[in-house]
């Protein structure tokens, strides 16, 4: 049996303690527009996502993340996942089609950090109504409809207590993830790796904190931008909306520009992201930066008032 | 054995008619740097390419891009390669290690409509020299430093005065490229295809123009820009140089933004591109557009004056 | 006693052949806000505009500017102009206090040309609603809320079948602005002419059209965007509603860069505008183009499509 | 005899302990050209700039701004200020036409905190040389040429250990400069003003901090940007050649966007700025912020980190 494949990072299970206000902040201030709502879930998407959905938003007793789902090269690869997972140990939970809306058959299951993961194929890729509809064929949903309007899903930023080499190395070993870029203690221990499947520097994101509330944090969800102007004009638009944010600036680890905003509703941090580069070399060699070289490596330039953890609080996953 | 596999786009190998001309488009005015210059063979690349060089150009008697160069996957992917290209009848000229700069040993062919590509695996990620050289260690020149400043290579786009399904099917076939999106008759022959290795809508694109100078004629190369205002700054640079360009506009296929700069020199277009979107769905149907459609097609919006064939001349690949 | 003085371009009354499509593209497309609606009339203005409107908008049989109202500098400098005009044989028509929403009182009459102006200085700068109000105190209504989002208003272009200096001496020699460029055509008679009181390059332009309409038609009336590349953002906007444009492009003279849209409800054509220079040299000489160098003072660089009158029809004023 | 007017901010005398590190900052790195250099003073100015210089740098002991100059009006309100100012009992000096290159008759005299300021009309429009010049008849030199490339001088930041509205009072009182911004202390006294002659909110801003090294320190001078976007490239360029920078953020107060560079060579800070609001009103009334909302009105927001004085020394005028 070939090895399974991830393809891509699907979408966020967001669960909120406030869900009129998550609401209103994804959808009227970053400008995600809604699928469908069936069973108290709101299933959510940026104007270029191609998917039914990248986040899902439903009312809960603890904000938290309950599952990050990925989705699998080939519709083999869930079986060929579930397979491997069991195998060494990690328990999974089968979702039938339709569980999730939208979506096949699938399956979720702990990182040995505690985050859910969700791994699945099926998906659909369903048409925007009319009147949001693009004119262009290749494009969702209108662009610019409303507030900050974000293209697409980018990433997710772990954050555990844990060394940030127990996450990598899962998601390098069973889930076929390469390492990108990685800050490196002279112990060799790392204190934050970027990993992907993609052309992107990085799909998931680990840091280790040890004041970290738990194993299993999310710093942060990310959507995308297509141009470092519109994080200039997000920035307006947030503060008129009374959002806390902090950016705009530019991380050194993946070149991109980005600011920092705290949904009021569940309390989840969404990296708003935009430049950067993508990795198209087959022999691409981790970019490894030591702790003297972390300043820059986190903050190039602008920005970073207030990152502390305990200024923000995290959400699980 | 393994399928072989292509990893990207790596370089175009031009020849100029006016060699000083043409370096000082590619190097002044758009901002490309030069790695090396050696036996009257002069290697540039953008700040963010990462290889020796993304473009060769060397002077001749006719312009033309002697090669367009693709890396595999795999170092055994070349041979793979050769192998498959000289069992269906394909002759393939090899060039020894380092008769290109930086660059391993490597093949070049010709398609069945003529165009010459090259395939290699290995070569050098030269650092920049310590004067040009980023302060940020996952970029190897420094931005900005001089005219437009692309980052990085980003496509091809060969014209054919053969039926574009011919040049489609073969890079398909042979090659494992992937179509994207397309323009189709009623008669379901192509009027032009966008296909892609990577997670870019495109990596080569094909267009048929029954006015075409030849079977095989390069309509332009392409660099990237990361954000559209940086277009419209690409413009007033390219007026005070007092270079002929068409654009700024934008493409319905790909979405992207676009200026198509003629080299002085060589008389090679150039577009400098930038936004659009990139592709992770592993199930990707490639976009059909019908003739009715094909002028939001190629412009949403924006100059497209001049772009007839015969008013800009191609070249050869 | 003083000379009157012109302080700055105060609003355009429009009147639309279809207000509720007007309203749509002014509102919801362009993004202006609506202060009141009074006797059928609707008050619109710019998030960053300070007066109580800067555009009228009413319904009617024929589309026209019924005037072009101008702001002067002190109270007494209306009754200073109804007297120099009055004077050269110009009939004048008051208006009182509150004829007009929050307006003082003013009066209208018609330049040589036809085209009809106001002169006024008492308008209330009316506060924002508590919802579209802006969190600085120095701005009216919060930015980036809805559509393409101008800042302000910032000029009008009045086209004509009489030579242009008939316009333009009138607009100096009664009204006090200072031409700041111009086309001059070899008999020395101006094709156009770019005219301020303020640092504005052109608060109004006139142009000479041998085949205008009439003696008083509106080339455009024009608001002003912060930044280059939120022309490119109105260019998608304008195209996912439907709306016909030409551009983006930058003129050579002002330096500004353009799009030029059209009302669907009133066919009103808005020059949506940006960046240029500003005049603060208090012994500026009118740069002059000639003839020959009027392509490139018209149209820099960009689209410049279906610019003929006769594809665009004028509206009067 | 008419009332003596300014017309506008000229240029900027600085004095600078290592020139060298000064000219290659302002030259290569800012992108500002040389109109000349004459008895070890070297005249530069921004590629929109007009005037021959608005910038002067020569070697000194102490960095230093040596004079702020100021253009009138009119020829004769050099005369007219030299007399008002004598008159109320301020020293003034005069300088012979061609002491400083390009200029004419001036003369130069003390604030009350002790600042330099220079008062002139007569200043050549000099034409860049023939391969710097811009293909446009009313742009001086090709702009984007090299590095972050500003349009042209915007304004100057005077800070004290005085009272703010000291400094004030006399701009107001003596120059006729308006207040358009300022903050205020619930004692009535001025903790910042800006003041301006033109439709810019602030041709000079006073600043009052108690810690202030003396009575006249400059906080910073300004160069003009065109569009938001263009900060986040300056920031990259001036990280790129290891200048200590503050932003990008935005004020509240002006609206206008920033970056505040350090000169390496003389350690002036220089504010990049873009954006922002113009005034055309002709009865404003100036914002007037209280302490409690100035944290917003420096930082509407983006990085403030450093920004205190001791931090950052400043330079005196």
């Amino acid at each position: 049996m070939a090895i399974p494949e991830i393809a891509k990072l699907g979408h966020f299970g967001l669960v909120s303690t406030d869900l009129e206000k998550s609401l209103w902040f994804f959808k009227e201030v970053l400008g995600l527009e809604e699928t469908e709502e069936k069973d108290g879930v709101h299933y959510l998407r940026a104007w270029g996502d191609f998917e039914h959905h990248t986040l899902t938003i439903r009312q809960g007793d603890e904000a938290k993340l309950d599952h990050i789902a990925w989705r699998t090269k080939k519709p083999e690869d869930v079986e060929g996942f579930a397979k491997i997972l069991e195998e060494s140990g990690t328990p999974i939970t089968w979702n039938e089609e339709g569980i999730e809306a939208g979506q096949g058959k699938a399956f979720r299951f702990k990182m040995p950090s505690g985050h859910t993961l969700e791994i699945y194929y099926e998906m659909e890729k369903t048409l925007a109504d009319p009147k949001s509809r693009s004119v262009l064929k290749n494009q969702t949903h209108k662009s610019w409809a409303r507030g900050v309007s974000p293209r697409r899903i980018d990433h997710v930023n772990l954050l555990s207590s844990l060394p940030a080499n127990e996450l990598a190395d899962f998601l390098m070993d069973k889930l076929g993830f390469q390492m990108r870029e990685c800050v490196e203690a002279p112990d060799g221990s790392l204190v934050a790796a970027w990993l992907s499947v993609t052309a992107l520097v990085h799909d998931v994101a680990v840091s280790h904190d040890p004041n970290a509330a738990s194993t299993n944090e999310v710093h942060h969800i990310s959507y995308w931008l297509d141009n470092a102007q519109d994080l200039l004009r997000a920035a307006d638009i947030l503060k008129e909306n009374g959002i806390f944010f902090v950016g705009p600036g530019k991380h050194g680890i993946s070149q991109a520009m980005y600011i920092y905003a705290i949904d009021p509703g569940s309390g989840v941090r969404v990296e708003i992201f935009t430049n950067g580069y993508l990795i198209f070399e087959p022999d691409w060699e981790p970019i490894v930066w030591t702790l003297d070289e972390m300043d820059i490596g986190f903050t190039y330039w602008g920005d970073q008032t207030d990152t502390k953890t305990e200024n923000n609080p995290t959400i699980k996953a």
